[in-house]
């Protein structure tokens, strides 16, 4: 198969497979919908698959007249188009968030995992003011090669998850909050200053960039780059 | 006895322990060693005590000179010429601290809650990174009318804290940290968004204002002001 | 009667009442309707009673149709079901504000209060570009065991009344303002930096908050926890 | 008399006593001992008298040698040479301050106000924390044609003046505080957002531009510049 | 006539005109009609005349319902019942503004200025980027007791303003701009570090602001309040 | 051995090591050389070697006097006690910065991860504004596991590396730069903002936190934890 | 033809051409539509074109309707009058920008600068993510006299093109992102702290200023202006 | 002469001149004299010039060991050594500047521009205070191919320039102010938001940047680069 014409209204990196692992996912929030479907076209005809980020039920509709087998869930506003075949999904992601508030962001990230071929457990509602909950699950979550934390108002979890596992925690801000939270930069700046050790952190409310790092990480722990 | 004269640089409010409860309490920093001198002796004649905060060493042998009996505790930088009698501490406050580094706060607040007559519980270098620290403490700190919860760097402490005792929780946070804890301003925002109830913060490093309003705490659990 | 099961989208702490004296409390906005008539359902199982807040309407109605003894005050936002029993409301907490623009968040306070069994007093519209009014009402604000002071714009009410009485002041900082009043922050950090002791804030907007942290204190006063 | 030559390293504006009134008034803090010098000796020959604000002891003793009469105040940082003539103060300003900390900002406002001819009452250390000390001076504070409000922490004190008086307030935010109160931002946002009316604001510390200010505003009291 | 009730939603400061030389003015914005309709109401029988700002047409309808002499302006948003008697305009004040779109602001300040009873000349889209705009008016300029100086994005007006008068110069910045403009805080910020002197800055659109102190120096221009 | 007391001024955690992989590592700035002396007995005891940052010359001379065989680098202010048999480095991560004056913070996190038994790659002076450097080096820093990119000023080094490697790229974000760079905020805000993929941040001149996960992603590539 | 009076609500300064080359230039946001149509009239009188930007579709409508000739471009929002002759563009701009969202400001710099009459280059979606689009441009893009880079995001664009051109580049942070891009904030700082040389920063999204500065740089290349 | 080896410290970038068309500058802050001298003498090896920009006192006796010819100005703070033949100065630059305050980084702009061949006009002290001080030298600044304008405070002399001349303008923020001044943001903020055209911004007192623009346009305009 020939490889496809990127649209003129964009320049897609159709090479970024090769150089970086994974090919390009579509940013669809503030997209037109037209050049988004010429965008979906052009990527499922290089690679087989489309990953598509923050789109709206009325971006789905477009796409899914063009591409039938189009997935979309409303409450990660991922969609995407995935390869027939099953997907083998390998290691293990544990994505876990504070309150019911933060679960689009942790949906984004876990689904992104997924889409990479990332086993992933979920572990939600279990913010800091009740740690018991934290408790009960935190066995399962030290199986994990990685764990991504979405919280949003302080953004304590990540810091109390940090202290408790030997892996890395990535740490997503959420906007969730009102007032000082500031739209997400409370918990930003908490997670930055994490009396823990081994936290990372990625801009407010990008489930997507989580997922995809967590997905680096957990190949690594599975497939090794040994030296 | 005669009430003493105001200095001319001060307008001294010594009506205000009858209307507040508490005499005026004097911020040392900045002031000139003679000016300081002459508001210790004024307070003292008033109300046969005296204490201040963010004191110097120099500040402190320029006191000493005037008022042999004068205490001073270079870690909480509290100043203090106490009454003879030995004071009964009553009531309960916990002041907990999340690392070594928040001490100096700690011990304002502590020595200012004691120097108004309640009994202090210190639970230091409890911070979130290594909970079973806290966990080993908390059956200890849920027996106080009042919890103080000093903290710098994303200040997690307070959340962790609200969320396990049934008491008022006085978050202070410290400007312990570095780059992004703007001083204190990061624990400051986090301990304002925390996910647990029952928390009010003050100013950064007011470890000294977090002291009074245990006291008040502490004061109504033991003497009451029923209704 | 058996606990309920907390439903799937949600972890709800049903262990908080032993714990921390209080039962969860619902935070509506944002929530799906679905959603929260779930949780209602779960709660009211568990505690026969559930207080929310900042709910909307819509929400209202939709809680209605499964409890019609549902109560909305369009006001606070409060949306609560009560227990049957009358309750009775002891101790006395003081709910000030400085305009009637803060109003709503003066009563999200006082009605949070109220739920927990306190008696409340409102002084509303006491702000301090007309002194006279504030101090026509401070021999009764000065009954109270706990003053919540509520204001906006630049938050100056907190100061003066933390000057006046000898019990805490529970500051709430609003959004009513323009311009550099920036949606409340300005208030808020007057009242981090008041002149006056014995203060204590929470978040912008958090009535709530304040009216839980006043039951806290008022309990504390009226049962005592004496050492 | 012969008009002097401006300095090479500066570009004196010597026409602004026609077209503003005053003459230019030199900010000291940073400039260069000898440039220092020579500006003052270049406006002493301009208009026989010379203001200078933010002066360092160092630039006195400097000035001192050329102008034996020079006057220098190290609390309030001026730095004058005044013509012989006793000069009569007319009308009326108010400098009031919130604290003992804010007199050395009070004192430039006041001091500046003098050396245009102004008469100045000083009412400090009245802030709100004890509003007794302001109402027991509220009376004299009422027969200015100006008052000039200087406080740090959470600035109140403007707020409380501007709704007892018929006369402009100008307020003046000091860096007195710490922690939050950023070094003057917050009574400078604070008093931004007075629920009073009749309140403008200049920069933080910036006694000098207040006491300009108020002449201005006494002078148009005193000598009318009716229509 | 007997004084008004004050409405029980609000409490009204019918003495500020005795404390403050004018009566309490009414800001709309946010207020409920049915609200808005009684505060007029009580106002009107207490004062015969009542001024509102940032009001909105459909208030002004319900307004006009109960005072068909009600006058509204939408540029100015001003909404106000006056007298009947012709009101004499004494003295002069200028309000000058930087661009068209400024213009809102700026008829805040001279409607409140005339309502006061000031004789107000306006000078309108002056700003510096053509400064033969500006000094074609200066000659204007200089004749009035007071200058109002409105500006939106980088605010420079009020500086060069300040530089041609000898009278005090109410800086207004607007939130007319984009991006770094910040809603106005980057005038705000110009006008209070202006090089200028005899400037000083209201909260950002707060024509009203302005047009109320403009009217407070005016009057000490016109009627004197002399020592 | 047994178990050594931690000292009265802190509370080690001890139990770090088995919980999360590594033991506790000294942030030396601000503690008293006594205390730091005291925490290094303490830690050297329980583990035979210890780790500290942020260290001064006069604490690496007191340290050096108790245990001979410390290191200190005045480059990364690295003040380590080590294991005297020979450490096998593993795996491979690049440490690269943009500029000379980033070498500090790139040199905490490579000896951090070499402390770690990581092999570590230095990449330094290769910022953005002359590509060429970078690209001479792609292909050695393509071989690493995980990719340390220390930048200050505008902090686009993290941006052109995240999108050249497959592997996770840490962000540190320096202090280098002057106005604008805020001290590091600037790049930290770029680098959560990155166009490229796979890219998280850590505080700014947190290199020992880049080191110590980068740490924790070489193991899981070298030593996998496989499912 | 006689010049044409400028409409009461506005002061058109006729004269800038004259003074700075280029007519004035109407920012049509928030303009009433009627008056937009009198600005337009008006310059279209003196001039014999108009150029305006920040359109909406209404405008336009509006405008078309007194001048058929209108034309209107949604993506730029670019509304413009020409002259009927053909223009020839002379020199040569490279306008870049780094993702298709910057593409309406990248349009609206390209199409000022093609109204002044300059040939323009586009070289767009040309992020540092894959700089293999930007290198495969860089040949063309060195033949430009003037470089303008649009970026939302970090803004890498700017320092990597500064690196690589000897002429000036001009930076137009754009608001394309979301959480801490803070609506264009990032790019801003980035752009401003680039460690590359030659680059100046406009507002952000000001793709119009960034277009006359190319413009003003371009013709001094074609036309010098030697001495 | 054999290009001469980078130092191992440093990575010189030696193709800059070939890329952009000017060597590698130095950034001496913070650099330890001895590298400092190293790179002076690669870069001298290299080019036979070398230009530094924020050197101290001790730098230049350093690096004049080696070099007995460099030169160093203690106000401009610029280190340099320069080639023997004398230099023509080509074009026409003005370097203009607000306040004397402000001349330390205008001259780092104007020997920027002189080091790499340009002619420089200086115009200083002519802020907007007192316009008549530019009117005075307009006529003369309008020969320049390129205004420079340095300003602090609220830094609107960029804008009044830019508002009087044809060619563009390069604003320099400086950090010369106070309190609301940000040590530089103000005025970078307001000439971000000037309402004349034309003007762009460098970071705050970056003058090395703007002397080094300056010199790629009166380059242009000078030596052209037509099509």
């Amino acid at each position: 198969m020939q490889k496809s014409q990127t649209p003129e209204y964009a320049n897609l990196d159709l090479e970024r497979k090769k150089r970086t692992g994974c090919a390009e996912v579509v940013f669809c929030e503030g997209k037109a919908t037209a050049h988004l479907v010429g965008i979906y076209k052009c990527l499922y005809e290089a690679e087989g698959e489309v990953l598509g980020t923050r789109a709206s039920e009325e971006q789905y509709l477009a796409v899914k007249e063009a591409f039938p087998q189009t997935c979309y869930d409303p409450v990660s506003r991922i969609l995407k188009i995935e390869k027939e075949q099953t997907r083998t999904l390998s290691g293990r992601i544990a994505v876990c968030c504070a309150g019911t508030s933060d679960i689009g962001v942790a949906e984004e990230a876990a689904q992104t995992a997924e889409f990479f071929g990332n086993r992933v457990d979920r572990h939600y509602d279990i913010g800091v003011s009740g740690l018991h909950r934290l408790f009960s699950r935190i066995d399962e979550i030290r199986k994990a090669n990685c764990v991504v934390a979405v919280a949003g108002m302080e953004g304590a979890l990540a810091s109390v998850l940090g202290g408790q596992v030997s892996v890395p925690v990535i740490a997503v801000p959420t906007s969730v909050g009102y007032g000082t939270s500031f739209h997400g930069l409370t918990p930003l700046l908490a997670m930055l200053n994490s009396c823990a050790n081994g936290i990372s952190v990625v801009n407010i409310d990008n489930g997507y960039g989580a997922g995809y790092l967590a997905s680096q990480i957990n190949r690594l722990a599975t497939d090794g780059k040994k030296d």
